[in-house]
């Protein structure tokens, strides 16, 4: 028979069971500290419908959405796809359960998107992100700006990453009243594209594709001296204030981003923040602060996340004003470039606690029964059955576990165990403590009343057909 | 403008946050319970190729896949869809990774799963499973079928219910060889989907379906009698012993469920299994031991989850035998049974430790360093910064948290907080242990060398057009 090919999917993530291991671990931290600044967990379907999905899609986004339909079914009438952001849904999901929440709504969700991007290394079709999102009903007050990025840098932290974490901030009315007062108003869009790719390219081409725009010398010059503009807090908003913009929506953006910004430093966080007019970010429902977090050691890997804050993402859906602010993290991304450029502790294996052989047939119950007074005890424990020799079912449990006990026919009669650490070699002799009892030797099997259970037939047979 | 409807697609879930807790614990607690059995968490990709799914679907499973594809795609290109199960996947995954697993391979997986099933109450097209599985590379022992249910029995326990749950077990070769006895080998399947969905129907349909086979009346009679043994080990076993089938695979599969009851009998489970006659399993992958979780006191939520051997899954991708044992338990719609029947404790909601309520703008900085001390100090806490009247953040407060401390200016100049705790009444004041400091005050902010905040600023205001 012709074999099917084995390989997964181009573009998603197939991790081994121990690398998958420390992804589950880095997941966990991220939902736990996010959980720990008080964001409360949602799930919203995968699957949404495509009108709501195209709503704010827009652009590439759009062309990306992957459709969902059975087979019997036309793509033209497809009417549902595959999410591919928290966003959307979430905006969708604030205006459909709008009286059972409390606003400010403070949300967190993990979970799959989806984008039909041309699969190549590192891009992926189907991944994590991880998101949190402020709403409120009506109104949202700034502090939670800076509640995003505390809360996400606090996540960063617990990668324990040898190369610092910077958060680099800007807010999106600064230059939007700068490209006001410069008369420019009408090419927001695309300078702000041109902008948003000036990391990509040289400074020259930036220049060359501003001018392309036919901006006069002076507007290059001052668009190009503006996203220079970065550093800490006084320094940049300072040279803000400088450049003497007569526009409300600049100045209530460098109000906006030194309110953020203080509330940052206040808490200590001076080192891992930067004003950074360079920073627009590419979803154009941004509409004030907006932040991106990078590793500055390695310029290579780019963004490992980001948000901001938008004012009118729900109009779509309800003609009240649910303003949000949110961030993600693009788990499965960024596991992959940490994974990469070696800054990850992968030699962190998630190993059972014990793992149990019994030396033949005769002990397998009395393993099992072990098995279960650990586990009762939070010990995580598997027994290992097979035919292999000894010193193979020694090796496996070396690999699966920290602990070894072989059980043969002595242990049963003596009923003392004993365990060995893989990890130092060292033996010892093991005792549980249950509730009241203080050491109770491990639960002998009990098998009184029941017809003995003929040994051999749990290990496989091959002259059996059906083994 | 013409709104979007907010609600979900049909068929998928979607929770208010508090329930959405409950349901995430219960998901947790699976998959800590399957850990600590040994089982390893993998995830594979949620989309496949065609090829992959429709190898083993079969039937109406196949007709039930969703394909995925860009609208710029024709569906009858479609070449990838949405997994329908974890173990096809599995099998794919087993073949694709062989040489870097350790056999037998203990695996869990817990994921999103779909199916094209007709939208109906109850009825879930996207689904949460929660799998385990044991697979061996040439052979596998019969212990490990028992080691999935043990492991199953475990992971329902940690749901509290007040009602029993019972494995129903059965063995497929008891009744391949039963019908092979009676000369029926070539009715095995129409047999065994009669048998399958006799709990469905009355005793007289299934009677009636059985003689639509044009079967004889001592045939009909003889399967009626077999699908009606179920009970204890001994019972059971001794029943199908006295019926005296000469044939090889009907002693095989005797000697096998007797062999897996035997094991959990020793572990003192025999109250919470039940050799059963009348289990299958639609699929038709399994091969040995079938099972099916369902609560007895509650008839009509019919299985709550189940698995079995299968000997041959890996046949399309690889010449070299894997046989497993796996099962499952399908999480969203036994949440939804559970609820809908109020066997969930949905009371247990999940708190915050702490919601910290600065009285004005002057506070916000302070009350956020508190919070940063207290999540430092691993205090879930978040922070109400909004402009509603006290009593309306204390409301807010106590519905997210445990306890609330309002910080106004008397608080700043004492640096003592009062902690209310909200489920007794009583107030105290708190105070933190960090590293070596035995109980220091909080944090005070830091202001010194930057421009003082404005602190009005934080909170909307409608006569701005930015907030």
């Amino acid at each position: 028979m012709k074999k099917l090919n084995t390989s997964p999917i181009s573009g998603a993530q197939e991790l081994l069971p121990t690398v998958q291991a420390t992804f589950d671990k880095l997941k966990n931290r991220i939902i736990k500290v996010y959980k720990r600044h008080g964001y409360f967990n949602i799930e919203t379907p995968s699957i949404e419908r495509l009108d709501v999905l195209t709503a704010k899609a827009g652009g590439d986004t759009e062309k990306q959405i992957y459709n969902v339909m059975k087979t019997s079914e036309k793509v033209e009438h497809a009417s549902e796809g595959l999410r591919f952001d928290h966003t959307v849904p979430l905006a969708r999901y604030v205006c459909a359960h709008e009286n059972d929440l409390d606003f400010p709504f403070k949300v967190q969700q993990t979970g799959l998107n989806y984008r039909g991007e041309r699969a190549q290394k590192g891009r992926f079709r189907e991944f994590y992100q991880c998101d949190i999102d402020v709403v409120g009903r009506g109104k949202l007050s700034l502090a939670y700006d800076a509640d995003v990025i505390i809360t996400m840098l606090d996540a960063y932290s617990t990668f324990h990453l040898e190369t610092p974490v910077l958060a680099r901030i800007s807010n999106r009315k600064i230059l939007t009243g700068l490209l006001a007062a410069l008369g420019l108003a009408d090419h927001t869009n695309e300078i702000s594209h041109i902008i948003d790719h000036a990391e990509k390219v040289t400074p020259e081409q930036t220049k060359l594709s501003l001018k392309d725009l036919k901006l006069t010398k002076p507007q290059v010059e001052t668009i190009l001296n503006f996203i220079n503009l970065r550093g800490s807090r006084s320094d940049v908003i300072t040279a803000l204030n400088n450049l003497e913009i007569n526009n409300d929506t600049y100045q209530i953006g460098v109000e906006e981003l030194d309110l953020v910004l203080g509330l940052l430093e206040s808490l200590g966080l001076g080192d891992q923040i930067s004003a950074d007019m360079q920073i627009i970010r590419g979803l154009d429902y941004y509409t004030g602060t907006v932040f991106e977090f990078v590793l500055p050691e390695y310029k290579n890997i780019g963004s490992i996340g980001g948000g901001g804050r938008y004012d009118n993402l729900t109009a779509y859906f309800s003609d009240r004003p649910f303003p949000g602010v949110g961030g993600s993290i693009g788990l499965t991304r960024l596991f992959f470039v940490l994974n990469e450029n070696h800054l990850l502790d992968t030699s962190s294996q998630s190993l059972l606690d014990y793992a149990i052989i019994p030396l033949s047939n005769d002990e397998i119950e009395y393993a099992y029964n072990v098995a279960h007074d650990l586990q009762s005890n939070n010990y995580s424990t598997t027994v290992i059955v097979t035919d292999k020799k000894l010193s193979d079912k020694l090796l496996y449990a070396a690999k699966v576990a920290g602990g070894g006990i072989v059980i043969g026919e002595d242990e049963i009669k003596t009923g003392e165990l004993k365990a060995k650490d893989f990890d130092t070699g060292t033996t010892s002799v093991i005792t549980f403590t249950s509730n009241d009892a203080p050491t109770p030797a491990p639960k002998p099997a009990t098998n009184d009343d029941h017809p003995t259970v003929k040994p051999d037939e749990f290990f496989s047979d091959d002259n059996k057909s059906f083994l």
